[in-house]
């Protein structure tokens, strides 16, 4: 017999009626299936924030200022943001790194230094980065996931922080899947309308502007250094075979990105939660992501990987834990010779 | 300054856009008023689970043979069941209660006995149970809350087990909403289209036999022996002020009886998640709920309350542990002049 068919076998053996655990059910045979083994388990948990600044900031894209860029990176490395709180109710293990933000952090901040440069260009006017410093960037991404490997870790999640991110996932939505600009772009970290309005005429701007070729130079064209590291820790993750668990808007947009590169990273991906950010929902479809929770988040920081990572931990101890019909002195409820009988 | 607007306060100064956290920000919303505080905590938090059978049996509308609450009993006892496993994982108190189970138990079995008969009247013939009885499955029901209560417990949960019990809370989705008796009536433990029919036309023959005067008398002509338990330990847990968290369809069908007593135990609850079975989507509406998760989930036993709970607990997490604009040093992204400025 082979795995699928093993595991399907005993997450319906299991006391329950058959499919009644809904997406869990789906979450143990994902995982079951990705580690090959009836009894999975998860080591290690590990998020990691990337942060960065975007020169598309300058024009007004977000309501926000740049400096909460590292202002937020200083809260992350003291312990007072939402995914600080949250990866410790998990005993997830929480890095902060600077794909390129704006600012030199104190040395002993805890901030680990992967600059590679004070924020991208202003796509308004040049690409995002150069091809090479996106590979460089997806190199890095790949590297730090190679060391959490290497400590033991077997599933995975991205977060970031960037002022002013929402506009290059919205560009990369755009360009990867063909939906209208208009409904790739949302209000990011609070818009108003008049807020929305101008960034969607920004971002037409930079849509016309350039046309490229293949999925890394699109990448490198759109995105933000802290997207690029993200894409190159998801190809990464999957090469490892770790499962990788993928957050809101901006993260996922690096796994779109992943995905047009290498579409089988889909086979080691979780969608932690659907976002309120309007082109969540689309990028997920896109994706045929079914996502974990439905709680209305737009934060990033990685904090939908942090809350959906029990219901994955619950999905497990499931398929580990709970008895067997057989075992457990139950009528199995599929015999259908017991229906007959009511 | 009142609680309220303290606590939206304090929700909208911690380190995040306002509103990114969704519905944990309700959440932490509606536990800091019900315990009158802008730093809540969940003690010692239950799950109790109570079980009975259901003479509506008898006519087929389930496609699981009795003997299975029985058994699922003894399952739950001896550790095996889903709630079990869920319930462990996040260190929750569970009591297994017979509220009427057509078995007797093992002394020493660790049910614990509240048993009201074996099994409810055949509803076709006559009421589930009189009204006498009904009050006193009610008031045991409160008793078990009240043992939580003085055991320090804050937040609880009921769960049920009982073949046959999604006719009842199918029954009372009707009777009290007046939302036509064929949307409320699902697949149950896993019915094909075939029994759905079968199921239908039985629970019409039960729905056209009474029409009691008030909701108690309602309870007690369609409902079931766990199902006025959970009602009476609803009412308890909101006289106690505690959270109380509603699990799926047939746990929902005991808080809305509760409601039709006593409208005001909305205050006080948490809707765990929307199920699969078909009307307690409705059900939910009816009682202005907004789930926390969407799995899919149509187990009973109390496996949503248990699932949602490192939910609830992160809501509190992020209120009293996140950090505020202020002392982050982080630019409050509230304040307009910020805004203009990008």
């Amino acid at each position: 017999m082979n795995i699928e068919t093993a595991l399907r076998q005993k997450i319906d053996s299991r006391t329950k009626p058959a499919g009644s655990l809904g997406k869990l059910e789906e979450i143990a045979f994902k995982v079951g299936r990705i580690q090959q083994t009836l009894t999975p388990e998860l080591c290690n948990p590990a998020i990691l924030v990337f942060a960065a600044d975007h020169g598309i900031a300058d024009e007004g894209v977000s309501p926000c200022p740049k400096e909460i860029t590292h202002q937020m990176v200083m809260n992350f490395v003291h312990g007072g943001a939402g995914i600080n709180v949250f990866a410790r109710q998990h005993g997830i293990n929480l890095k902060i790194i600077d794909a390129g933000v704006d600012f030199d952090f104190p040395a002993g901040s805890g901030v680990i230094d992967a600059k590679l440069g004070r924020g991208t260009n202003n796509m308004l006017y040049q690409p995002a980065m150069s091809i090479e410093t996106c590979h460089k960037a997806m190199e890095k991404g790949a590297e730090f996931v190679r060391q959490e490997f290497e400590n033991g870790c077997n599933v995975i999640g991205f977060g970031e922080m960037g002022i002013g991110n929402t506009s290059p996932a919205s560009l990369l939505l755009h360009k990867f899947t063909g939906i209208p600009l208009d409904d790739c772009v949302g209000r990011g970290a609070g818009h108003d309308d008049a807020g929305v309005r101008h960034k969607c005429e920004i971002l037409q701007r930079v849509a016309e502007k350039y046309y490229p070729a293949t999925p890394v130079e699109t990448l490198a064209t759109f995105g933000g250094f802290e997207i690029a590291m993200m894409c190159g820790a998801v190809l990464e993750a999957k090469r490892s075979n770790m499962l990788v668990v993928a957050d809101g808007f901006i993260a996922t947009s690096a796994f779109l990105a992943a995905y047009e590169i290498q579409p089988d990273i889909l086979e080691n991906t979780l969608f932690s939660h659907s976002s309120d950010e309007k082109g969540h929902i689309l990028m997920l479809k896109y994706l045929k992501g079914n996502p974990i929770l439905h709680l209305n988040l737009r934060l990033g920081e990685g904090t939908g990987v942090a809350l959906a990572y029990p219901i994955v931990r619950s999905a497990l101890i499931f398929l580990n834990e709970m008895a067997g019909f057989e075992e457990a002195g139950v009528h199995d409820v599929r015999n259908k010779h017991f229906h007959s009988s009511t």
